[in-house]
């Protein structure tokens, strides 16, 4: 290895946002000597290939992991277990195994058994991503200014998490250690209730009127063409977190079960506290409220984490999480 | 009136963040003769002369209104009732009065007695916004390619309704008509709803831990430093939302009060059913329903309604609702 490269051969298992945002950063900043992967799906394999941001696209599991120093599985959580099983009789002596998931807990109990002796795993996560899927919607810069959070089970190798630790840094990340159960808990918190919450908050307005009207009609029903056109009102914020990919936060909501249904209980606890006020007319406690949740607001600013990003005339956009 | 002024004197009161937009697009599209205005705190009145947005600052609402062909009232909502009691022996014969109230119902309701004979009352709402507040959050292009919603009375005087359309049409929005009650029903949904929830989630957050810790701590307690650290996994999008001023928003909750309720009755019937597919483990009622609102997403970017917003380095945003 020369110059600013980490590991000599890092392996990327699964290609589709965060995959290839890996595939794009590596290459971008030299940090490793080559990038192999694989992706289960072929279509998935063959659009990566046209894209050019591999060095070598692989039809097996064991192909892309073969001699590898370090193998980034950037699968949806559920399937890590199967990945770590299918991979285990593969790994080079001394690699690390690394995953990308919003799940940490899950990720250990899945994994751990099936890493060889001898094999470092530390399981790790990007706050960072978009509504975007696939291998067309990843860039370079997406972990930059991010956080990374690894997660290394008790005892890991200290000079693997370096490494690791180096490789995220050279992604533009600030990399963060904490065990596995405490990032479930605060992300349940900060990523996984809002996105259920979004998610719920647009299905609700999906079933207001499933025939797609073309003219508004003054009557009390609320048409989802209506519901549509006057999102800029604050629901459109919702459609965008609420079109993240469908199988991801699948697994994530079953693999931080606990987590995500406490945080849901106080907010369904603080949530009928707000009705009750709107009900009684409680104007004090509604503004005392709103008043309150504007210093958070005020504390995300300062902290570098309010965004910095562009939507586009089509309503992309870059560097979202 | 020359050109394209569609008025001769138009009164706006209150300058905060709606009002100070409508005088700066009035007046860089020339719409009108003079743009008067009055705001019942003096500071914002500072404030605002000192922004030379305005033609004429009144001390009095009586002054600013006087000779006025359109009247825009901007406060909260709340508000709407005293100022039409407090203008309404100063108005012109055959003035136009418009406000740009989030509710519509209650507007009509605690207006309309006070409006006197030839005196045209038409509620209006611009669906555009942004989380800021006060005279200097306004900007002129706030109300482009967004809808401005009027809501006329029954038998309300069709050629004042045309010249207010034309008004907000020089102004940059689509102008789309409505009974009160239909709007209000239509808003709770794609904005009421949302900006209740974003205020709830980020309450809950700052609840988790009220004293804010310096060094994130491993054990069971979340702290809301941690909370705003790792915000950009979803959060932070809502507490842009819960941003907003509090007393605009307590006013469109007391004031929407049954639309809200009913809306908010099917979101918490939603989620329960969501909270009940977790705990079951039911993946295919979540791979289904995050599926299915994937689409709702496609509707709101082919609207064009996706936004068109930059953030900035501190987190400031233009042109979002």
């Amino acid at each position: 290895m020369s110059g600013s490269e980490t590991f000599e051969r890092v392996a990327i298992i699964g290609i589709g946002l965060i995959g290839s945002s890996i595939a794009r950063a590596i290459r971008a900043a030299g940090l490793a000597g080559h990038v192999a992967c694989h992706d289960a799906d072929s279509e998935i394999r063959a659009r990566a290939v046209a894209l050019d941001i591999v060095d070598s696209m692989h039809n097996t599991l064991a192909g892309a992991v073969e001699d590898a120093d370090l193998i980034v599985v950037a699968t949806p959580v559920g399937a890590c277990g199967a990945v770590a099983q299918a991979m285990r009789d593969h790994l080079r002596p001394g690699a690390i195994v690394t995953d990308v998931g919003s799940v940490k807990g899950s990720v250990l109990k899945a994994m751990g058994p099936h890493t060889p002796e001898g094999v470092h795993l530390i399981p790790g996560h990007p706050v960072a991503g978009t509504e975007h899927s696939g291998p067309e919607a990843g860039f370079g810069e997406l972990f930059q200014d991010r956080f990374a959070i690894l997660t290394p089970p008790p005892g890991a190798d200290e000079a693997a998490v370096a490494r690791l630790s180096s490789l995220w840094r050279g992604m533009g990340s600030d990399v963060e250690i904490m065990d596995a159960e405490h990032h479930d808990r605060v992300l349940a918190i900060t990523s996984h209730l809002p996105h259920l919450i979004a998610y719920t908050i647009v299905a609700t307005a999906a079933d207001l009127e499933t025939e797609l009207e073309a003219q508004p009609r003054d009557d009390d029903v609320v048409t989802t063409r209506e519901v549509i056109k006057y999102s800029a009102g604050g629901f459109r914020d919702f459609t965008r977190i609420a079109a993240s990919d469908p199988v991801m936060w699948r697994d994530v909501f079953l693999l931080n079960k606990d987590a995500v249904l406490e945080m849901l209980g106080r907010f369904s606890e603080d949530l009928t506290a707000l009705q009750r006020a709107i009900r009684w007319d409680d104007g004090d406690a509604l503004f005392e409220l709103f008043t309150r949740t504007r210093e958070i607001r005020r504390g995300v600013i300062e902290a570098g984490q309010a965004g910095r990003f562009q939507y586009t005339e089509n309503g992309d956009s870059e560097d979202e999480a």
